[in-house]
C-alpha cells in the first residue's frame, strides 16, 4: 500500500488504555467525549482505539499514532497501580527517559495529605515525567497529565482516565490551546469542521440514498461529505465539511428531497423521543394491540417521559387465544385467513379502538421468525393497521432481517404511523 | 523504539469502521462483544480501534494491524453504499485487486428478490471479493464477509456491522475454526488465556463481590483474575487466567457462592435467552400485566422465539383508567393507595391471572420518572407481584440509574421471578 506522507493537518488520534475496554466489553467513553469536543474546534478524528494495559502495545500505539496524525489524546494508564503503564510506554515510544520532577512531587506529596491518602513510592510514579514532556495540572485528582510536541508538529496529550478529570483538563487547558492552533491551521476562512443531520423513517438505506445521490457528488467537489447510518426503521443523513455555506446549503437540499419522512434536524433524536415531543391533539389517545412484537411498540412509546399524555394502554395478544379474549376477535376470522392478514390486523386496531374509546389505535401482527413462515405468509411478513372512527388503513411490509430486526422494523414503522397520525 | 518481531500469537485486533464511531459520539458496540467472544476461546485482544470511513485510513489500519497480531477482525463498511469502503481499503491494504465473484452475485440477486428489495449496481458491490480472499456466507443479511490469510499466518476478517449479522457469522462460522486454531496454538500444556463467566441476577454488583471477595485475593497469587461487570439486572463474574485448572476451580467456587442467582454458564446469554431456555411445567403459562415498564417485560419474554410455548398474552395499563378497565382494578384501591404500591401490584397480577387463566401472573408498577416522585414515593419505586393460585408475593425495590435503567432493572427483576416460577 501506499505509504502516508506527514501527519495529516487537523486530524487526531483518540486512544483509551485499560485492558477492560478490549476485553471485557466494556465501553470507552471517554473517545466519544474527546471525539465531539474535537469536532467543535475543527479537528476530525481519524482513529479511536483502545489499548490493554500493556507497555510495549501502547509505546506502539502512540509512535504509530504520532507519525499519522497532527493530535493524539491518550486516556487512561497514569495511576499509581501497577497495570498503570501509559507514562512508561510513552518514555519508550518517544525514547525520552522518566525523570523525577520534584516540584510535581511536593505537589502531589500535598495533594495525597489533603485528601488523606496515603503517599507510597507507587503514588510517586505519578511524579515521573519522560524528558521533554511538559506536565499538564489535574485539578480534580492526583495524576498530573502530559504533554509531547513532536519533532513533526504533532501534538501528544497523555490524561487520566477518570472521566470527570479528563473532561475538566480537555476543557480547560488543552481545548484553548488547541482552538488557536486550528485558526492558525485553518488560516484564512478556513473554518473548523461543520457538521449537521437529519434522520429519516419511512424510507430504507437506499430509498434515501437515491434521492441524495447527486448531492454526494456535489458536495466531494466542494469538500463536504454525506455519511447514511441505517438502523431499523431509522435512516440518518450527516453532511459534514469545512465551509458552513456549503454545508448548510447541502443539507437544506437533502432535507427537502427526503421531506415527510425526516423527523429530526440531527442524527441523534430517537423516532421515540420525536414522537414524543409531538403534541397531540388535546383529544388523542392511541392505543396499541400487538401480536408479533410482544410490547416492543408500547415499550418504545413509553420509553420517552411524556407518552403519558396521549398514550394509556396496550394489550399484547400473542397467542390467537388471547386475541379472542382480550381485543373479542371473531374466532372464524383467524381460521380463514389466519392471524397473520390484513382482516385480523384491521380486527385488532379496530377492538382496540372501541375498547379504549380512543380516537386512533394501531395494531401489529407478523412472523418475526425464525420459524413459522410458509411460502405465502415467508418470515419477515407484517400487516399493520391504523383505525379511526372514520377509517381504517392497512399496510402489508416485508421486513428484511432476523426476528430482532422484524420486530424492531415492524414497531418503529408503527410509531412512524402514530406520528404521522397524532 | 523497539520493532515488534512477528505477529504475537493468539493476539487479536478488533477494527470498527464508521465515521460516526469517532466524531459523533457514537459507540461501536460490536467491538465489546466480539472482545468477549474471543476471551472466551482464548485469544487477548490487544487493541480496539474505530477508524472513520476514509479509504486510507482504513487500508493502514488494516495493514498495520496484520502486522502485529494474529487475528484482525473487522466489522462495518461492507454495504452497498458510497461511504462503505471496507472492501476497498482490504484490497488496497493487501494489494488483491476486487474482482467479481458471479455465484456471488446470482446468490445475492435471490437474496434480494425473496426480501422484495430492489436489486442495483450498488447492491452489486456486495459481490465484490478481493483477490484470494474468501467470502464468509451471511446467513442474516445481504453483506457476505470476507476472510483473508495473510502471508505470515495472520488472520483478517471482515464482517458487516449490522450486530446480529455480525453476531451470528462469528458464533456459526468464526469461532468454531478459530477455537481450533486457538487449541493448537495452546499446543503442549504452554497454555493460551483460558475465560470463564457466569451471569447472575437479583444480586446487586456489591452483593455479588461480597460473596465472591477472597476469591479475588486467592486468585491473584495463581495468577488467575475476576472481573464483575454489571449491567441493569445481570451481574457477569469473568475468571480468567493461563492455569486452566486454577481458573475452572475459582469459577467452581464463584459459582457455588452465587447459588441460584446464576442464570448462564457464560458471560454472553441475556436473561431473556436463559428464561426462553428454560422448558417449562406442560401447563405453565404467564401473562404480564405492566405499568411503569409499558410492553418492556413482555418484549423481553418475546424477544426470544419458543416464548410462546407459555407466553399468550399481557396488559399494557400505563394509566390508571386503563388498569380499572382492562384489569378490573378497584378504583378505591387506586385512589387510597396510589397506583404505585403493594396492593395495586398484588390486584394486577391476580386479575391477570384470572382473566388469562393461566398458572402465574407476574406485575410491575412503579415511578420510572424523571418526574412524578415524591418524598414517601421516590423515583425508582418499583413493585412487582406473582400470583399463583395458592398465594401473590409482592416485593418492594428501589432501583437507582434513569428512566431506561429503571425500566430494565424493573423488566429484568421480574423475568427472573418468572425463570424462577417456571
Amino acid at each position: 500500500m501506499s505509504a502516508i506522507a506527514g501527519p495529516r493537518a487537523l486530524s487526531a488520534a483518540v486512544i483509551a488504555v485499560g485492558t477492560e475496554l478490549v476485553a471485557d466489553g466494556r465501553q470507552d467513553t471517554n473517545g466519544a467525549t474527546i471525539g465531539l469536543m474535537l469536532a467543535s474546534i475543527g479537528y476530525e478524528t481519524a482513529t479511536r482505539t483502545c489499548v490493554a494495559d500493556d507497555e510495549e502495545l501502547i509505546a506502539f500505539a502512540l509512535e504509530e499514532a504520532a507519525r499519522r496524525v497532527s493530535l493524539v489524546i491518550v486516556t487512561g494508564g497514569l495511576g499509581p497501580t501497577v497495570d498503570d503503564v501509559t507514562r512508561e510506554a510513552a518514555a519508550r515510544a518517544f525514547d525520552a527517559p522518566l525523570q523525577q520532577d520534584n516540584l510535581l512531587l511536593e505537589d502531589l506529596r500535598l495533594r495525597y495529605q489533603r485528601r488523606g491518602m496515603k503517599f507510597s513510592e507507587w503514588s510517586a510514579r505519578q511524579a515521573m515525567v519522560p524528558r521533554g514532556a511538559e506536565p499538564i495540572p489535574n485539578q480534580a485528582g492526583t495524576a498530573p497529565g502530559l504533554l509531547f510536541i513532536r519533532p513533526n508538529g504533532t501534538l501528544v496529550a497523555l490524561l487520566p482516565g477518570v472521566p470527570h478529570e479528563m473532561e475538566r483538563m480537555m476543557t480547560e487547558q488543552l481545548l484553548p490551546r488547541l482552538r488557536d492552533l486550528a485558526a492558525a491551521a485553518g488560516g484564512d476562512g478556513g473554518g473548523g469542521l461543520v457538521t449537521r443531520g437529519l434522520k429519516t423513517t419511512g424510507l430504507n438505506e437506499i430509498e434515501v440514498q437515491t434521492r441524495v445521490l447527486d448531492l454526494f457528488d456535489a458536495g466531494h467537489e466542494g469538500g463536504t461529505t454525506l455519511t447514511l447510518l441505517a438502523s431499523p426503521g431509522e435512516v440518518s443523513v450527516i453532511v459534514r465539511g469545512r465551509n458552513a455555506a456549503a454545508v448548510e446549503s447541502t443539507w437544506t437540499q437533502a432535507r427537502a428531497r427526503l421531506g415527510e419522512h425526516v423527523f429530526a434536524d440531527d442524527a441523534f433524536t430517537g423516532l421515540e423521543s420525536a414522537v414524543a415531543r409531538v403534541r397531540p391533539r388535546e383529544s388523542s389517545r392511541s392505543p396499541t394491540a400487538e401480536s408479533c412484537t410482544g410490547g416492543l411498540l408500547g415499550s418504545l412509546i413509553t420509553k420517552v417521559p411524556g407518552s403519558s399524555r396521549w398514550y394509556l394502554q396496550g394489550w399484547i395478544t400473542y397467542s390467537n387465544e388471547s386475541k379472542v379474549a382480550s381485543l373479542g376477535i371473531d374466532r372464524q376470522l383467524l381460521e380463514l385467513h389466519g392471524a397473520v392478514s390484513e382482516q385480523v390486523a384491521t380486527a385488532m386496531a379496530e377492538a382496540a379502538r372501541q375498547r379504549s374509546g380512543a380516537d386512533i389505535a394501531v395494531s401489529i401482527t407478523g412472523i418475526a421468525g425464525p420459524e413459522g413462515g410458509t411460502q405465502n405468509k415467508p418470515v419477515g411478513l407484517v400487516y399493520l393497521a391504523t383505525a379511526t372512527e372514520a377509517s381504517t388503513r392497512v399496510t402489508r411490509h416485508l421486513f428484511p432481517g432476523d426476528r430482532q430486526n422484524i420486530r424492531l422494523f415492524s414497531a418503529r414503522a408503527a410509531l412512524g404511523r402514530v406520528r404521522a397520525e397524532i
